[in-house]
C-alpha cells in the first residue's frame, strides 16, 4: 500500500489543471511588454474597478492581521439595495461565484444523485458536481439553432435522483438568454434546485433579471458575481440570491472566513459608487455593439447575437480554434479558445469587451489574420 | 416531496453556523468604541502586517478586474525560499490553511473512510471531515497529563480504512507541542496521510520545525499559514508542503482562482519585510512571557505551559468558561472561550498575546474579574 492507494478514484481521472492565460504568463512565455497586450480572454470589465477603492484598502490594511467578519451587515446591506432583495436571502461566496457553486454541490450530491447541465455551458458546473460524486445529464443549447436552450433535452432528464439543473442565462460562452418561460416550465416541473446563473444579468435588459425568482420558488438559486461589471475578479467575491432555508443549509457548512477583508471592503464601495458602475455598464454595452459589428465584417468569421460582456465566434477559415487563438496570442491578444468547452466543435472563441482603444488595436490585429 | 427532501442528511445534522467575535460585532453589540476593545481571542498577531504592503497594494489596484493568476511564481518562490521547500512540493489555498485541509479531505474521503483527530484540537478538522462523509476516531491529548499527545489513542485507532491523522503541533488551543518521536512512531505505522500542522510553528522552537518532513515521507503534508506571524488572518493565505504526488493530486480539484490578487501581493510583501517579520516575532515571545507570569499570578486560575502565541488558562473561581468570558466581553476583552472544543471540560478559556500595552490593560482587568 502507498498514500496513491488512499486517493479517491474519481480524484485519479480529474486531469491536472491547465491555468488559463493572464497577462502575466503570456508576458512571459512570449516575451511581450505586458503594457500592450490585450487581454480579452476572460469576461473582466476593461475599464478596472471603482477609483476609489483604493482609499477604502488604505483605511483597511491596518486590519488585515484580523479574520474577517464571517457575514459583514455593511457589505450585505450594500448588496440588498442594489438587488431588492432581503438580506436573509443572500448568501456571499469567497471564491466568487464558484464557491456558491460549490456549496450548493456541497449540500445537496450524496454519490450517485443526478445534475443536469445544458452544454456548451461554463464548464465550473460539471467540475464541481464531478468532485462530489454526481452523474451529469448533459441537455443542449442546440448549435444548429442559434444555440437556443433544448427545453426538452433538459425536462427529459429529470428523474427522482435529479438534485440540481443548472441554467446559465445569458449563458458563457454562447452569450444569448434563455427565454423566460422556459425556465419558468424547468422551475415548475421538478422540486430540484435550479440554478439561474445570472453572472452577466447587468449586461442584458432590465427586463429579463430573474433575481426575485429567489422570493416566488423554494428551489430556485440566482447566482450573481462582482467579477463582471464591477470589475473586481481577482478579489473573488460573488453571492446566491435563494429561499432562506436553501441559505440555512449553505451557512451550515460554508468555509466561514473565505471572504478577506480586502474583498469585503472592494465590493461595498463598487456597489456605493454608482457613477463608474453606470459609466461601465453603458461603455461596455457601446463596446459590445464595436466589436460586434467589426468583427461582422469578416466573412470568415460568425458571430453570435449577445446579452453579455463578450460574444462567441466560430472561426470558418480552415483553422480550429486553438490554431487561431495562438496567431493571436503571438500578437498579443488574449481570447478565449473554447476547445475545452463540452459540446462545442472546436471552431469557437470568445472575446470580451474591450475599452475603445483595445477594441480598435483588436479589430486591426484581427484584419490582418482572419482571412 | 420540497427541495428540503433533495438536502444531503449529514448536512441536516450539522448547526447553523455561529461566527466567533469580532471586534466590530463587539462594538455594536455592548456599545463600546472598537479603539477600547482588547482582542485576544483568535491568535492574531497584535502589531498587524508590514507596512510595506500598503504599497504594494496601491499597485495591485489597477488589476483587480482581471483574474488573479492561479500559480503567482513570486509568491511560490518566496515561500520556497522562507520554508528552503522546492516549490513544487507547495500549494497554496485562498481561505488560508482552511481551504487546504478542505482540500485534503476532498481528494481522500469516500463516505465511510476514518479520520483520526486527537482532541482537543482545531476544529475545521472534524467539521471538514465529517462534511466530506467521513467517520472521525476520536483519540486525545490527556488532559490529566498537562494535555501530553496520548499516542496509543492514535495507533489504536489506526485501520485499512484510515485516510487521515491530524497531527496539530503546536496544539491549538493547548499550546504544548507534539514530541518529534512520537509523530515518526505515527507516521512510519501508516500509509494514511499524516497532516503536521505548523500554523503557529515559528513561535516554537526552530529545532522543532517539521516541515522538510514533507520531503522524506510520502504520506506527510504540513501545513503553514500567513494568519499568525505574518499579520494577514484577515487575507486568508495558508500553505501546505508535501510530496508532489500529492500537490498533483489536490492540484486537480484545487479552487483555483481562490486566492485574490491582493492576498497574493500582501503575502510576498509580508514575506520580504523579513525585518518586520522577527520584530512581530520576538515581541511576540516576549509578549508570551509576560501574559504567562501575568496570568500565573493568580491562584484561581491555572495557565498551561505554550509554544505557541497564545496559552489555555482554566478557570477555577466557581464559574464555567462561558460565564467568565461573557464577564469579560462586558469590558471589552475578547478571549477565545474554548467551551466549543470537543474534549475539553466547560472550564478553559484561551487568550493570545497581545502588544506590551494590551497585555497592561488585560492583565489589570483581569485582576479585577478573576477573584
Amino acid at each position: 500500500m502507498s498514500i496513491d492507494d488512499k486517493v479517491r478514484a474519481i480524484v485519479k481521472e480529474f486531469k491536472a489543471y491547465v491555468p488559463g492565460k493572464s497577462k502575466e504568463e503570456i508576458a512571459r512565455n512570449y516575451g511581450i511588454d505586458p503594457e500592450k497586450i490585450i487581454k480579452l480572454g476572460s469576461n473582466e470589465n476593461p475599464w478596472g474597478c471603482s477609483p476609489k477603492i483604493a482609499e477604502k484598502l488604505m483605511d483597511e490594511v491596518s486590519k488585515l492581521h484580523q479574520y474577517p467578519q464571517p457575514i459583514n451587515p455593511e457589505l450585505m446591506d450594500e448588496i440588498s439595495k442594489f438587488t431588492k432583495m432581503p438580506v436573509e436571502n443572500i448568501i456571499v461566496g469567497g471564491d466568487g461565484a464558484d464557491e456558491v457553486i460549490d456549496n450548493i454541490m456541497r449540500i445537496l450530491i450524496d454519490e450517485g444523485d443526478e445534475v443536469i447541465i445544458p452544454i456548451p455551458t461554463f464548464t465550473q458546473y460539471a467540475i464541481s458536481a464531478k468532485i462530489h460524486g454526481a452523474n451529469i445529464k448533459w441537455a443542449k443549447f442546440d448549435e444548429e439553432n442559434e444555440f437556443k436552450l433544448d427545453i426538452e433535452s433538459v425536462l427529459n432528464n429529470i428523474t427522482e435522483k435529479t438534485k440540481a439543473i443548472f441554467l446559465c442565462t445569458p449563458n458563457n460562452p454562447t452569450g444569448n438568454v434563455i427565454p423566460t418561460e422556459d425556465i419558468k416550465k424547468i422551475v415548475e416541473s421538478t422540486d430540484a434546485l435550479v440554478m439561474i446563473d445570472h453572472a452577466y444579468i447587468e449586461y442584458s435588459n432590465e427586463d429579463y433579471d430573474l433575481t426575485d425568482w429567489a422570493l416566488k420558488y423554494d428551489n430556485v438559486l440566482v447566482l450573481r458575481t462582482f467579477s463582471k461589471v464591477f470589475g473586481l475578479a481577482g478579489q473573488r467575491v460573488g453571492y446566491g440570491v435563494t429561499s432562506k432555508k436553501i441559505v440555512d443549509y449553505m451557512m451550515r457548512i460554508k468555509p466561514i472566513f473565505s471572504l478577506t477583508r480586502a474583498s469585503q471592503a472592494s465590493a461595498i464601495t463598487a456597489l456605493q459608487d454608482k457613477e463608474f458602475f453606470e459609466k461601465c455598464l453603458n461603455e461596455g454595452i457601446e463596446s459590445r455593439e464595436e466589436i460586434y459589428n467589426g468583427l461582422k465584417k469578416f466573412k470568415q468569421l460568425e458571430v453570435y447575437p449577445t446579452e453579455a460582456n463578450y460574444m462567441l465566434v466560430k472561426v470558418k477559415n480552415g483553422m480550429n480554434s486553438s490554431e487561431f487563438c495562438e496567431v493571436l496570442l503571438k500578437k498579443g491578444v488574449i481570447v478565449r479558445d473554447c476547445y475545452s468547452f463540452e459540446g462545442l466543435e472546436p471552431y469557437y472563441f470568445r472575446v470580451s469587451i474591450g475599452t475603445f482603444d483595445e477594441n480598435e488595436r483588436f479589430l486591426k490585429i484581427m484584419s490582418e489574420v482572419v482571412e
